[in-house]
Order: C-alpha cells, then structure tokens, then sequence
C-alpha cells in the first residue's frame, strides 16, 4: 500500500467557529417526515403529530470511551450515533433525528473532523435518523462527543426496564462479550506497536470481535422483528455495561429476581477463541464485558412461541420473585448471586 | 466571615457511576405534563400531544467557556441550563425539559458536583422544566458540561431566524455588553489575586455585570409578553455572540440588509462606566461582547404601537433592502459596515 506520508491538514483557526460549523453540516439531508427545520437556527423544530417522544443522550470521551491511537475517527463518528441510537430503541422506539455536539483541541485539523463527521453522516444514513443539530467548540484537551437521540413511538408501545413479572423469560438478541474482548486485543497490540512500531500485526483472526468494538451496531431490527413477530416485551434495555448489571438493572426497576444459565449465554466462537488465548473466563466476559449493543428483554412465557427457533433471539434464563434474587446458574448447576461489575470496573482490572 | 477550613471531600470513587448518578438525580421532580418518564430508564418518554418540539443543545468546556477559579460551580450549572433554555425562548417556544451530561475528572470530590447540581435544580425550577435524562462520566481532565433542552410550541407559532422583511424594526431586550464587562473585571481580579492571594477585591461597583457574566438570565418573560402584546417576531435569535453576529445571522438567513443606531442601543450605567475605566469603546462591547442571552427580533412596523414604550424592549434600527448591505450608523451619522467579531475572536484579543 503506497501511503500518503503528507495528508492534508488545515487547522481549524484557518476557519473559525460558524465557517467550521457551515462546512461540517451543510451535507445533512433531511428525511424525517417529523423534521421541520434542522440544522441553522437555535433550536431545530420537530413534530411528531399524536406519536410520544423518547430522549436519550451520551458523552464520549477521549482517554475514557475511546483511545484514538487505534479507533479511526470515521468509526468513532459512526459509533457515538450509534450507541444512542441503541438507548432508542430499547424503548422499542423508532429513532428519527440526532443532535451532535463535539469539543475539540486545535491539535485536529480540519480533515480529522470531516472523517468524524463522514461516521456521523453514514450512521444516519444507515439508521435513517436526521442530524438536526450540535454544537462545535474547543477544548482545552482531547476530543469530546455528546449526542442526543429523538425518536418516536406510539403511545402504549414503549417498553420501561419496569415491567418483567416472574416467569417471565429472559431474552438476549445477537451475541455478548465480544465488544470486550475486542477492545482486548486492540489494548494488546497498541502495547505491541509502542515496543515495535515496525510491526504489521495479522489481526485477522479478530475481525468480528474487533468490529464489535470499533464498529457495534445498534438493534434497530429487533425492534422490527418484535412488530413483525407482534411481541411487545415487558421489558427491555440496551446492552452497554454487560448483562450481568443490565439485568440487575431490569430486576431492581421491576422488584423481580432472575435465574440465567450459563449454558445458554450466546457467544460467538472468535468469543470463546479469545477468551482462551488470552486465559480469561468467557462467561466472566460475558456477563460483565460491556459495549455490545444487543438487546436485553423480558417477554411473556405466552409469547414463547412467537420467537422460538429465531436466530437473533436467544433465551438466557426466566424471572423469579424477587426474594429468590438473581442467579447464574452454572454448567456444574451451582447457583452464584448475579453482581454488577460493570465493565469500567472490569476495564480498571484488566 | 468565618470559613470552614476542612470542607467535606467525599472522592468519587467511593460511590461508583450508578450510585453517583443516582445520588445526583434522585431529587429531581417531575413538574410537567408532558414528561410521562424521566430519569431512570434508557430514554425519557414524553409526550407533547398535538404542539411541535423544539430541540437545542450545547456543550461547556472549561478553560473554554467558564474558569472555575472564579465561577462558583452552582452558578455554573444555573448557567449551563439557562443558556440552552435562551435557544429555545428564541424560537418563540416555551422551555419543558432538559437533558444534563457531565464528565468530570476526579479531582472533583462529590461535595463539587453537589453544588454544580444545586445550580442545575434551581435553575429548572425557575424555569419551570423537567430535568429527564443525562450521563455522568469521568474526563480526562477539567470538567465538560452537555445540556440539550426541549420545548414546546404550537405550530406557526414558532419564529425562524429567516423571516425579517424589509422595513421591519430590529428590537433587542434589555441591556448589552454587560457580561462581557462583568467577565473582564472577573479576569482583571483573577490577575491581582495570582499576585496577592490576601487581597479581597471590592466588587460593589460590578454587582450587576458579573452576575451577567456568572448567573445570567434567559428571557423566558419575552415569549410570555410577546405573546400577551399579541406581538409574533417575523425572526427572532439570542444574544449569545454579540448582537453584531446576531445581526448577521438573521439577515444572511432572511436575505435582508441592516441599519442599527449606535445611539439606540441599550446599555447599563454599569457597562458606560466599567467600560471607560478599561478604556474601550461601549458600542464595540455592546455589539462584539457576548453571552447577554437577551433576545434580538424583528417585529413588522404595524406592531410598533403594540410595543411602543415597553421598557423590556428597544428598538435599535430597521431591515433594508439585502443589496444595502448591514450599517451600523455612527453618533456622527456615519455608515460603518456591520462585521462578525463575535465574542471569541474579541476575547482572544483582550
């Protein structure tokens, strides 16, 4: 590969704040129906007719959420949507406009931001949601993103972290642990390169698990499924902090205990390979590696056979009343109290 | 005085992120109708029946947009939500939640973000709106404050920057240039106390431009009387950068041109004379000083008995024609072309 070794850099100051704003979101499309002025004004205008709103929002954070000396910019652009786009769902809401923010030292040039924006942009196509506002500034250090995410859902439809009633099943779409153990191997190598600069690494036994990471998807299809499959769970919440804290999360707001097994946690074989390699227990990873983006529900037993057999749903285990608390129950069928780790927590260990 | 020489220092580390969100959030009250859920769930749920949304949203950098050497942290909040709350007033609407992130490095002990909080929560009972959502994080360094508010406003209600005619009057609340004054005696303060510690300044003179500058007002009282004056703004916009920039803004948006009166414009005694003591000239405060969070609209001519006399509101020109360019016209009658300094580019060169 022949690299450009003098890429363009135009620093920001060439511009200045509203020619850097203009230049940066003048590309947005509007496709919303519920959009009716976006960006450029002080406040962008939205209407949803009779259809109740959700709102959600996140602050990403150089050195905290994300280390830019291995996640491209265009993918961090794309992920900040994303992972507010996943609390929207998880209402089992429809997303429809974002608002970006960003907060940047004058140490990126111009071109670091149209790649950060070239994500945000490719995000909202993907997820048809409109960018309708944000803000751009400076900071003293590092880079800062905070969106918010609009979406819309009928009045009735939406799904708290409240409702899961014993016997409940508890259901997981896609797979988990595998943000996680992407993140790891990224760690891994970045230690590798500062020792040997000169070293290509083969990363291709890693592509899903590192994607997972640098690249997660939010489940907007799941919440198409479910309407398809004409199950509204009783239930739900995204998957950032692993599932052992979400679950808590979902017993605690419903006064609800859980039992989950631990043969039923899906993993995917780069997942388990990994795990392996590098000589940590894959369900640990599992419940408590976050960043994974599925979603975490509760449905009705009456609902089973609507979702049986589906691949994107697996059930992990059921709901009890509240005073059996929660549980993993393991291969050797040893019940272990659930704990909220978190995967910071987790991340301080490692 | 006496002063408490060993203030309580809880670290945040001894909480945790769910327990130090918890803590912070539990005390927020759901007020308004159309908040159906607040915090505590993966969106907020709101529901606006049949009124459009209007959505804002801006992010606070330290060392960039506040100093905490002279910045309480409770007035900091008071701010943080007031100057959203200026964008959706701006839009004629009426403010009915926010959303607060903050990331914070943990230098910060528990004790600080209690007051930034106080500041959010009274600020939001002022105001009247819910405080719904949010994320609390932990920076690398300084502290980052994300606040995106919503409100509501019934449609063709709402006032655009793009709709000044040719002819209308260009009327401005209140008084200019006084944060931006208060802002300078801050920093000037700032200085002696780094060369003696023991100095306590006699601020008596500045009272009303620093707290201009530190706990500034939106004008939530402009929408309320505009509309009890029968009065709707064919543009309207907030006085964050300078009513230069605002200027600016409004006839590039409204293909229209500008004559503002030096003479017209609104300014307090205290601005006059805290502006001849620092030896600067009060129009160029006025129209390049910044974060006034007053309102500047234009208003048709056939509206001008309806606001003729009314204290809260001056008129300082009129709309031209666009290909007459913007003036500012002098006390000595002279034309001096209207140019965006914005309060930025002035601050770096103070």
């Amino acid at each position: 590969m022949i690299e450009d070794k003098n890429p363009q850099r135009t620093p920001l100051s060439e511009l200045g704040e509203f020619k850097l704003i203009e230049h940066l979101t003048s590309h947005f499309k509007i496709t919303q129906k519920s959009t009716i002025k976006g960006i450029g004004d002080d406040a962008a205008v939205l209407n949803f007719e009779k259809q109740q709103i959700v709102v959600s929002t996140d602050l990403l954070v150089e050195g905290v959420h994300f280390d830019l000396s291995y996640a491209p910019l265009k993918h961090l652009g794309y992920k900040a949507v994303v992972v507010n786009l996943s609390d929207i769902y998880a209402m089992n809401a429809t997303a429809t406009q974002v608002t970006v923010s960003i907060a940047v030292s004058n140490r990126f040039p111009l071109e670091a931001l149209e790649e950060l924006y070239a994500g945000i942009t490719t995000a909202a196509k993907i997820y048809n949601v409109d960018v309708v506002g944000g803000d751009t500034t400076s900071s003293t250090s590092g880079l800062i993103i905070s969106v918010t995410a609009i979406g819309e859902v009928k009045k009735g439809n939406e799904v708290l972290r409240s409702g899961a009633k014993p016997n409940d099943l508890i259901v997981v779409t896609g797979d988990v642990g595998g943000a996680f153990m992407g993140l790891q191997v990224l760690e891994r190598e970045k230690e590798v390169f500062k020792v040997n600069p000169n070293n290509q690494p083969d990363l291709s036994m890693y592509t899903y698990i590192i994607e997972r990471q640098l690249k997660p998807e939010a489940r907007k299809d799941i919440v198409e499924l479910l309407k398809t499959l004409n199950v509204k769970p009783t239930s739900m919440i995204d998957v950032s902090d692993g599932i052992s804290s979400e679950i808590i999360h979902l017993c605690k707001q419903s006064n609800v205990g859980a039992d989950v097994y631990e043969t039923k946690i899906p993993l995917d074989p780069q997942v388990i390979s990994t795990c392996e390699e590098f000589n940590v227990d894959s369900t640990t990873i599992a419940l408590n590696g976050g960043e994974d983006y599925e979603l975490l529900m509760t449905i009705s037993q009456d609902d089973f056979p609507k979702i049986k057999g589906n691949p994107n749903l697996t059930v992990i285990g059921y709901i009890t009343e509240e005073d059996r608390g929660m549980h993993l129950v393991t291969r050797a069928e040893e019940k272990i109290p659930i704990i909220a780790k978190g995967w910071n927590a987790l991340k301080n260990q490692a």
